[in-house]
């Protein structure tokens, strides 16, 4: 630390984000990307606008926003595009959480809400997940303050219905949930078109994970038209340009080519079902998860031990320092190959004990 | 606003960035972007990266680090990225201002600069320059806090020595100096190198001018390593992965490629001194400008009106409605081409007057 740092920031524990080891090649199943490449259509539209890169990017994003838009059926006014989704939550939590309105989440969930929370100093309570990681809306009924509500959840992969969250928004008018859904199209189901209907409803989504452009940064927010102002207000105050031209043009021609990505989303589901079956085989316990990854734990390894065993054998897999998890790690479903490896490796981890 | 927009900010004015017109061409000299694209280095790099986005970028960007680092002659550990230099200078508000140490920067500067303030909601105390628009050093001697001090300066152009800086550092070391380089690779002198020996100063940069990629969004501060260890802790407390891929890679093939980009500084200084000496012959004010634009004044056609006008022409120039500067534009310099264009409007402009 510096001598000039603030004291406001003295004692802040900045968010640690999944290894990203240079000097070997893994098969890297850490941090839930997507084991295939963007499409064509991706590869073409960020050669062309290489060339135009002394421009600035249009700080409104329009083409992007109204692609989006017209994807998601809403209005390019219920539409923010950020610079990767944490850029949104970050507003989100700008916005929203004060003194008054704390940020309430689950204990175990996205590790970086606390972050956020801490970062604009505005109080939060954590909400514990059932003995079964399952969420129940009604251990949220008489809080007071701002949801943040990962669906699927991460680490855990279980998602709440569509119906479960519309009766929390109808429970609380007067309380506005933010509804993180970064993993929704691994087979989870998607409140946004709820949006039209409850204007205490933000839906921030990613093209990281199911849109292959984690290394893009492109994150999006729908909500009612208000809503989209005030976190506007947050992003002309910070980064009008947060989206850069690449990005925003590899954002349009990954909308356009949808049908890739949905057809890799179902390999995804298609190799998440298998490899939760060969792990259920060997004897781990695996949650009900909906989205590009596994949450698993044996009896035969510790959570910790099985990551760096793991890791020697050349397999990438996240553990998390966390009471209630410590036994478990996370497992992002990569291309059969990849998942393949991972049994073969556990296997031999197992016959060596 | 919405119902759920914490007070906090409901009185924020964010910053207006300059017009991107989308529906018409214009000789595009209000936003202060290169006229050159980006060299075919730049283009190769991005081509290779787009393929590899389905992962993350990495948090630490090792290699472009590495390439400033080693271009400026100074440590990696003492260099940050950002997602343009606009994020990198949000981040100084918040870690090195507070109720103790307000923001100290000029009147007439960047204007982003009270706004982040705002946004952080630190005070800040507005020096005027002096009628020259000038900055004494001596205006700053007793204050107390955290200078921001854009050198050259916005909109006007005008830049201190480096050894004028130099004495505010060794005459207040107990105070830290932020100095916003973003126009120095202009013809003014850069006091990068003096981060060895001065542990008060933060030397802010960005690739959006001299390097001509204002629409890949990529800044670096660099400082003593305790200054950037501040500047990390909230870089991973909001958006660890805030610089994509592609970004990334430009920016190290820009770095490579320095000659192309030094000619081309060459040549924009050469078309500043051409229209400089062309509007001083249309009987214009212009100030002596070490960067990329001209602020120019003249008593036949106020400052809003040679806007609108020169806007009717085809022709993109910047005006600020704002005390002691309303008279002026500020007119970015483009290729000689579009310089002798903007000079025959201006003419055809006054022979109708």
């Amino acid at each position: 630390m510096s001598r000039f740092f603030t004291d406001r920031f003295a004692s802040l524990t900045p968010y640690t984000p999944g290894e990203q080891p240079q000097e070997r090649q893994y098969v890297k199943l850490n941090t839930n990307e997507s084991p295939y490449p963007p499409s064509p259509g991706v590869l073409r539209a960020v050669g062309q606008e290489a060339g135009r890169l002394q421009l600035y990017s249009d700080p409104e994003s329009k083409l992007l926003t109204a692609a989006i838009a017209g994807h998601y059926g809403v209005k390019a006014s219920e539409v923010l595009v950020g610079n990767g989704s944490d850029e949104l939550l970050n507003f989100a939590f700008m916005a929203f959480c004060d003194e008054e309105h704390p940020a309430l989440f689950a204990d175990i969930t996205y590790g970086f809400y606390p972050v956020f929370a801490e970062l604009n100093r505005v109080p939060y309570v954590e909400v514990p997940l059932r003995g079964d990681f399952t969420l129940s809306k009604d251990d949220y009924g008489q809080l007071n303050g701002t949801v943040f509500l990962a669906n699927p959840n991460a680490p855990t992969g279980i998602a709440l219905s569509s119906a479960e969250i519309e009766a929390m928004l109808c429970s609380r008018p007067d309380r506005l949930h933010v509804i993180d859904e970064a993993y929704v199209d691994f087979g989870a189901e998607s409140v946004l078109p709820l949006i039209k209907r409850f204007d205490n409803l933000l839906v921030i989504q990613t093209f990281s994970k199911s849109r292959s452009m984690a290394g893009a940064r492109l994150g999006f927010a729908v909500g009612c038209e208000g809503l989209i102002r005030d976190l506007n207000t947050l992003k002309y105050s910070t980064n009008p340009y947060n989206v850069n031209r690449m990005t925003s043009a590899a954002g349009v021609a990954a909308i356009a080519e949808n049908d890739y990505y949905r057809e890799n989303a179902a390999r995804i589901i298609e190799n998440r079902n298998w490899t939760r079956e060969q792990l259920m085989n060997l004897g781990f316990e695996v949650t009900d998860s909906r989205s590009n990854f596994l949450f698993a734990r044996t009896d035969r390894v510790s959570g910790n031990e099985l990551y760096l065993r793991l890791k020697e054998r050349g397999v990438l897999v996240r553990h998390f320092h966390k009471d209630r998890i410590e036994d478990y790690v996370r497992i992002t479903i990569g291309s059969r190959d990849q998942m393949e490896r991972l049994i073969a490796e556990i296997r031999t981890i197992f016959d060596a004990a």
